[in-house]
């Protein structure tokens, strides 16, 4: 029986200890290609590159087939697709393992779960994966061995094509992790504020910071199970109507 | 009884025909502030600027306080907020009017929709406006009609800040349009086609361009809506759960 064709991608870039740490897991497990950016791209969301021609080139730093992309973490899906795999379709996509968290609103700024969502937008089963460890040296072990239970699991059932998992590990030993939770993505913000400051020309400029909070307590949420030394999976989609409003709205407009 | 507070944005820059028609639509309704990227940033999605410094230089172009932002359209409402409004609050934000269709999935690319989310996240009611056609000198007139009637209609409600309009407006002299259409974002993919070429040292690159294509038929969608005349109007959060998933991932992972 042929091995199943993991297309393997991130948002930290090509080199990073995360990507590293999923090819070891997926090696055993199937035939693989990277597709990975040349460059960190947090925060990229789901941006692609429109104004500008795209690189591609290949790497020998792994075993197997491997690319480097100047574009988003999307344009490294869309070029695998369509430019490496020519058009063969990945019998799925794993994205990460990311560098910090992506649970809760996350999501819609992380480069790492819109390149696996792409992916889910062309049909492929996908995981993403993040570690609350923002540390460029952070310690893989236990988030290996997490992935490797997932992508196991996801393999074993009946191709999903719709399949879209957020998948955040806590900074726990693998000893002291409770388990894997299925949960809904918890309701939060983040709270920005800008660093101001005058560079050496003495014009202004802002960075951006910024903390998270949550008003959720719910033990349904992804930031609770995180908070509670679980493992949090989120089945994501990429269909944003709000239905609820929908019925509402259709009085009003 | 004080005027509303409108906040306005976009994704094709500052002095974007678009940009413009939305503010004479909201000058007699409302005071106004706008923040607007300093070039085009079609496509961005929910990318934010976490690895370099953001400029914010104030325009004169026009009557209300402007300004430009080197950020993404995400990056233009953050500092609105923090920096622009000092956290006043604005009563509705209208992104847009964007030169291109943000339907269907394109909601997850736009700059246009994801700046209109942002404030959402925010509090803040939204709408972002796109009007289907591309060209940077369209005639944008019946979409500033259109634009009106949705802006006040919004205005009129009790504030609702989840409330996130995706509106899109089809190509057509204002009496031929049929009405404004609540619905269901359509499933869609585009189809990547990449251009490849050799830059003039010989190296490869590739632009990415592609299509639009659905299966779906059903008369509840946007991109129905918009085929047969209609403004399409979609409801739009961004709670990314597939409630659907959730319980049947229970018994599996």
């Amino acid at each position: 029986m042929s091995k199943p064709l993991i297309l393997i991608t991130n948002d930290d870039g090509i080199y990073a200890k995360g990507l590293k740490a999923l090819i070891e897991v997926c090696r055993p497990i199937g035939d693989i290609v990277i597709v990975a950016p040349d460059s960190p791209q947090s925060g990229q969301g789901h941006a692609i590159t429109l104004n500008d021609p795209i690189r591609l080139r290949q790497v020998k730093e792994y075993e197997e087939e491997a690319y480097k992309c100047s574009g988003t973490p999307v344009d490294c899906v869309k070029l695998a697709k369509s430019v490496v795999l020519n058009n063969r379709k990945p019998d799925l996509c794993v994205s990460g393992i990311n560098h910090g968290s992506n649970a809760s609103i996350n999501i819609i700024y992380s480069g790492t779960m819109s390149a696996a969502m792409e992916a889910s937008l062309e049909g492929i089963p996908s995981i993403g994966f993040s570690y609350l460890d923002y540390d460029a040296n952070a310690d893989f072990s236990a988030c290996k061995k997490i992935a490797k239970t997932l992508i196991e699991k996801v393999l074993a059932i009946p191709p999903d094509n719709k399949l879209l998992l957020n998948v955040n590990i806590p900074v726990l030993p693998y000893d002291e992790i409770k388990g894997i939770k299925t949960c809904r993505q918890s309701k939060g913000n983040w709270t920005e504020e800008f660093i101001e400051a005058l560079d050496p020309r003495g014009e202004k400029y802002y960075w951006m910071t910024g903390a998270y909070y949550t008003k959720e307590t719910a033990t349904d949420t992804d930031i609770w199970a995180l908070e509670n030394g679980y493992v949090s999976v989120v089945p994501s989609h990429h269909d944003l109507t709000d239905y609820r409003q929908l019925e509402r709205l259709k009085t009003i407009i």
